[in-house]
């Protein structure tokens, strides 16, 4: 194998494929990079075995091949490499080496086999559809902060994609919870994804995932089968086993006769929380709520520390009540709403409350209070 | 204890004497900052014993009084107010609370007596001189990449300030050094400061005393005693324990016959050296430099992961050498020159290596090789 690649190209193609291959391996296989030349592109491949991310690059292929090197060092290089390089890469079967020129720097990396790369087996997708990376990114980065870290409840630990019934007629949605709070997302139904199994993107996917969102006009071709989710652009294409259990049936956690509402400027909401727990305790950051007729009290009491309390005004007309809340829960979904005020709609003290920007019933939040 | 003050003014005192504030304290005073108003100002006060700071700032005095209070509790609060917000702190001798008000953001934090505050005891000072912040900055700045951080030598832990005799006649010189690499800076003679003792700086000394110096207008008033160094601007006094022990005679370290002069670009070589170092093992970072006749090439051989070689145009007109160095040390003193060229003066592969920028005799390095 020869290509020639210029470096800002191969930085980003080897970046994206580099990121998926885990820190301490015990397999010297995974901590490796799988290059395979062949016409006028070169392709990355890196996987965990659960994660499989493959990143195309046009290039220039004197010799077509294939080889694996560890991807941290090579990627480590590319990076010091001077931006508009062009870098050549060479395999030579003989020394069982593969290197690396730019300019008047040369490298000489030790390989692997490619006989020896775990490439995932090709699957059959039950469901195939496009869907804009904005919907994808929106999905996803409302409802991710939600997912448990708990790893006895494996079945947590992603976000809950699948095609459901809301007011509107089917849509696709994003559930993610941890048992203390959940966020429910919808967004349109993208033609073709009718038929898609529901399954759970791990935490690590979802991460992974961000990374071919950011271009708001890019359409990401999506397929789904009840083992394995695939996303791609043009250029990347991301595979990912999904979690093998059952996603607990959410919609009992959502409260349907919550009446108690609040409507609060969600930034200044998030600011006085943030500003009274200042003084509780690290573990229990217990922030109570006051609610009078358009008044809201934000309190703290740390017997330890002190006291610290703060009033809001707000729109309430329901009758008077307190209720505790973890700040930290508070702060991540006051954070989601950017357009519009927060709308908290409550039941009682030890009901959970749910949270909505404004009217929109496309992202909603549920969060359970604690006593305070 | 009644005082008035503006948030942005509050925070920047209450900043500085919080960062001297260990996080970790079995003694639950010294977590605390001292507060004390009078006339038309008030004193934040905060120590770990080794340190302490004094910092001064305006405020509207309604009622003079001193409390302590959680120095890291106090100084989250302020900066989460809003910009602009008066706050008042209030100290209530019957409830032993010192309230924080600002707007309808209300905090009531616990205090310790102001009688149990380690305050420390004023000193005679040998010598007293004024110094430009950008002169004592230069000082430091070049020197304490070079600290040891062992503890067993706990008279490298520090910056060795001391007036000496140079080419030029005296000048007010510090040097740090690790056995490893050694840093020897020169300045000016401040006047007033011949008389100085010689004084070893603790690292974290060093680290508090450089966010006073930030103004280059600033004229910074230094105190020296055999025991302890004030430093002074005219809002906040640093005042430091030096290190009781004898700093060792470095002179005999600086090489004198060196005379292989190699001059080479920092940056080009700083780069270079950052490229081939990335394919050596994290432990040994060796590299190798050969010199030829206008040639520099560095290389690393890392038998696991593999090898890397880059060549660089330099000056060098003396005989051929091949020396080995820690390429962090390289990439340190590299770093440290910023106008001109870096001069390399070697000896041979087993004797320490000078470097200076361009010709100034003024900052001076020393690094020891090691084998490759």
């Amino acid at each position: 194998m020869k290509i020639s690649i210029e470096r800002g190209t191969l930085l980003k193609a080897v970046s994206q494929a580099q990121s998926v291959v885990e820190r301490r391996n015990t397999i010297p296989i995974l901590a490796n990079v799988l290059i395979e030349a062949e016409g006028d592109s070169v392709q990355f491949r890196a996987t965990d075995l659960d994660i499989e991310v493959v990143d195309k690059a046009p290039a220039q292929v004197e010799r077509a091949g294939a080889t694996t090197v560890a991807a941290t060092t090579l990627h480590e290089i590319v990076r010091k490499l001077p931006d508009g390089a062009l870098v050549t890469l060479t395999a030579d079967s003989a020394t069982g080496r593969l290197t690396v020129d730019a300019g008047r720097s040369n490298f000489s990396l030790a390989t692997l086999p490619r006989e020896d790369f775990p490439v995932m087996a090709s699957s059959e997708y039950q469901s195939n559809f496009t869907a804009p990376a904005a919907v994808l990114r929106r999905l996803f980065d409302k409802s991710k902060f939600a997912i448990s870290t708990e790893e006895t409840r494996y079945y947590l630990n992603g976000v809950y994609l699948h095609v459901t019934d809301a007011d509107g007629g089917k849509v696709l949605r994003a559930v993610a919870t941890d048992g203390h709070r959940l966020a429910r997302i919808d967004a349109e139904l993208p033609a073709g994804s009718a038929d898609m199994p529901g399954v759970i993107v791990p935490r690590k996917t979802v991460g992974e995932l961000r990374k071919l969102l950011d271009d708001d006009e890019m359409d990401i071709a999506v397929s789904v089968s009840e083992t394995k989710v695939r996303f791609a652009t043009p250029d990347i294409t991301l595979t990912s086993k999904v979690i093998d259990g059952t996603f607990p049936d959410y919609t009992r956690v959502i409260p349907q006769g919550n009446t108690r509402r609040l409507e609060v400027d969600a930034s200044e909401f998030a600011q006085a929380v943030d500003r009274v727990a200042t003084v509780s305790s690290e573990r229990s950051r217990a922030v109570k709520l006051q609610l009078e007729e358009d008044r809201l009290i934000l309190s703290v009491n740390a017997p330890d520390s002190g006291a610290a309390e703060e009033e809001l005004a707000v729109a309430y007309g329901d009758e008077r009540l307190e209720i505790g809340f973890n700040a930290k829960y508070l702060l991540e979904i006051a954070s989601q709403v950017d357009r519009e005020n927060a709308v908290f709609m409550f039941n009682s003290a030890g009901d959970p409350t749910l949270m909505r920007e404004g009217n929109d019933q496309s992202a909603v939040y549920v969060v359970m209070p604690m006593r305070v």
